[in-house]
């Protein structure tokens, strides 16, 4: 099983496989929220646009960062099937977000192909020690096969029956991933992931959910750039349903919290999973809706702080909260952890999430009143941003 | 519950917990090993000794780095029991390693007592970002309590029936463990742990065991550090048991394995648990055998390697070590997974095992025939020293 890191998708709460999707498309009207002065008409020019729609395959893939993972023959043979449209979607949004990033930066996304022996494989985008990116990973996979008993038997504890034949549940998970972490103090790490994951009955019937979310992890508080982004994702959520924003807000701050330091990773986003309702073609406009928010509600906090100064002080706390990005990662990120405990994982995949560094100081707490306490106040409480 | 950094001790396989023992004392003939060239009659006069045996408490107390964690009077009261000789042989551990460690750095450790409201407690030294050492950590925790009706359900699943007074157990575990970074990356890091649990049923009776080991970890492999450290080791094991180097040798080589990377995180030592046989004194002798090695199986390789020059490339591949040292404590480490997951625990003890800088690389791959490719080989392919 391969699977990005945090792209994981709980199967069922049981076996948790990859998934995503997002025909990205940079449209103005998507960022909501109303911080003004954020060169939006500026962006516009400055990132690439995507064609919306789900027009013809063979030319959409022309603006992907690599080929689909699957075949392009079998894709316009399937067009019309869930996987194919979802593939599409998380190959675009990994393109699009790749090439926002390399214009702000002046870098090169380094473009792995990897498959994986059981069926499937992925597309790691990785920029490393670019001009303003400490480290920028933008991960897609798709993956097929079967589910072992063992993860049918867990499946059906969850109250679901499912019968495979023979046993055997054909799944495909699919998912594109991403955590970027700015060189400069100021600009917040992003991460992102969106998926999809569908497994087959034995008499055909198909049962698929969505999962993904969105969420920021400033080194210090900007009341703007949280306003901002949480906007963004709220205008996105809410063409959808009135109550995702603030339902998918609080599980993004539930799941984003180092329990052993009682502090939430970053001042979070939204974040669902398991979403199967109110039909497919609804969660999957709800999902295209995040994917194309992401440079949306990323990049104008980027610019803007792109030339900002900063001091050898605020390096060493980015630095400090570096090394709590990694113990979220590392000690509780369920995608991570079911990553490196499956054999067979493409492990740089996983770990792209992790900081190019990152520091631990012993009984590290900021004075009173700094800056730095503040920004911690901030995740030992987590807030409402708008 | 209170615990190190992989100051753990397997409750019987089940509830992990603390414990240890150790008084040291830095002597000689129990360096073994036939490395010539380590200045150890130099060594002798530079490590400040401290006298064996078992004497006066009060007395021994003047060497240490803080009044133990029990009450002097309570240590002096029951100055025969097993844990009041441990927890001298832990504290004067912790001594004479810091101070050789101060010795050789001209820094001093920060000494913080701490206390567990359900008993007991511990106590931490930290030198960070000294001369020569990034981080340095010696930790002794001692505590005690009841065990929970789970904790002894699982304890019973195991084998062992054990009958509490009203389903309560009262236990006690204790021990000292370190992690040392040095910034120079010819000097290795060090890690060591020896620790004691003891848990008394209905009837009085007591079950005990001693658990422990010491690692090292290179960044370069040196052949003359690696003998050296494996004959100290190897000496102070067989004047107990012939096979307890290389029993404990290979239980070293698999514990400290970071499965998700195939490598493991060093060149081993010694490592053993649940150690009851073949009777409490024998032993007792052992793990203070043990913990007398310490001293003596890093401190010449420290002094060796003090003024050696390196390259910003030497320092690059240690920051890529230290990465892989914060995965395999992070997601392998039983002690620091159990301590993370236990409400009360002090996270910055259990944490202090972490370098202060890490790095991690996308696709880091050392080119073929370089020293950094014939570290990874030796981490890939376990193999013996001596």
């Amino acid at each position: 099983m391969s699977h990005t890191s945090q792209g994981w998708i709980s199967f069922k709460r049981c076996c948790k496989v990859f998934l995503a999707a997002g025909t990205v498309v940079v449209i103005g009207d998507l960022v909501g929220g109303g911080v003004s002065r954020f060169p939006r008409a500026e962006m516009a020019s400055k990132i690439s646009k995507v064609e919306e729609g789900e027009g013809d395959i063979r030319e959409r893939c022309k603006t992907l960062m690599s080929p689909p993972v699957t075949d392009i023959k079998v894709l316009e043979e399937r067009k019309d099937a869930m996987s194919t449209r979802m593939e599409m979607v998380i190959m675009e949004t990994q393109a699009s977000f790749c090439k926002a990033l390399e214009e702000v930066d002046g870098g090169t996304f380094k473009v792995d192909r990897w498959s994986r022996k059981e069926g499937g494989g992925g597309i790691s985008c990785v920029m490393q020690d670019g001009k303003h990116f400490e480290k920028a990973g933008v991960n897609v996979s798709v993956v097929s096969g079967y589910l072992t008993e063992e993860a049918a038997k867990q499946m059906r504890s969850r109250g679901k029956v499912l019968k495979g034949k023979d046993g055997k549940l054909p799944f495909c998970a699919m998912g594109v991933s991403s955590v970027i972490h700015p060189k400069n103090p100021h600009i917040p790490t992003v991460h992102f992931n969106y998926r999809y994951f569908e497994i087959e009955e034995a008499d055909g019937s198909k049962q698929w959910w969505f999962g993904g979310g969105t969420d920021l992890t400033p080194v210090y508080i900007d009341l703007e750039d949280a306003a901002h982004f949480h906007n963004t994702l709220k205008s996105a959520c809410d063409k959808h349903n009135p109550k995702y924003y603030s339902d998918f807000k609080k599980w993004c701050d539930n799941y984003f919290y180092i329990r052993h330091r009682g502090e939430t990773r970053g001042i979070g986003g939204i974040f669902f999973d398991d979403l199967d309702s109110p039909n497919q073609e609804e969660v999957f406009n709800f999902v295209k809706s995040c994917a194309k928010t992401v440079v949306p509600c990323y990049l104008p906090i980027v610019y803007k702080h792109l030339n900002d100064s900063f001091t050898p002080e605020e390096k060493d706390w980015q630095q400090v909260r570096r090394g709590r990005y990694v113990e979220f990662n590392l000690v509780y990120d369920r995608g991570v952890k079911f990553g490196l405990a499956t054999p067979g994982s493409r492990i740089e995949s996983i770990l792209m999430s992790l900081p190019l560094t990152a520091r631990w100081e012993y009984m590290h707490e900021p004075t009173k009143g700094t800056k730095e306490a503040k920004m911690l106040e901030v995740l030992r409480n987590p807030k409402e941003w708008i």
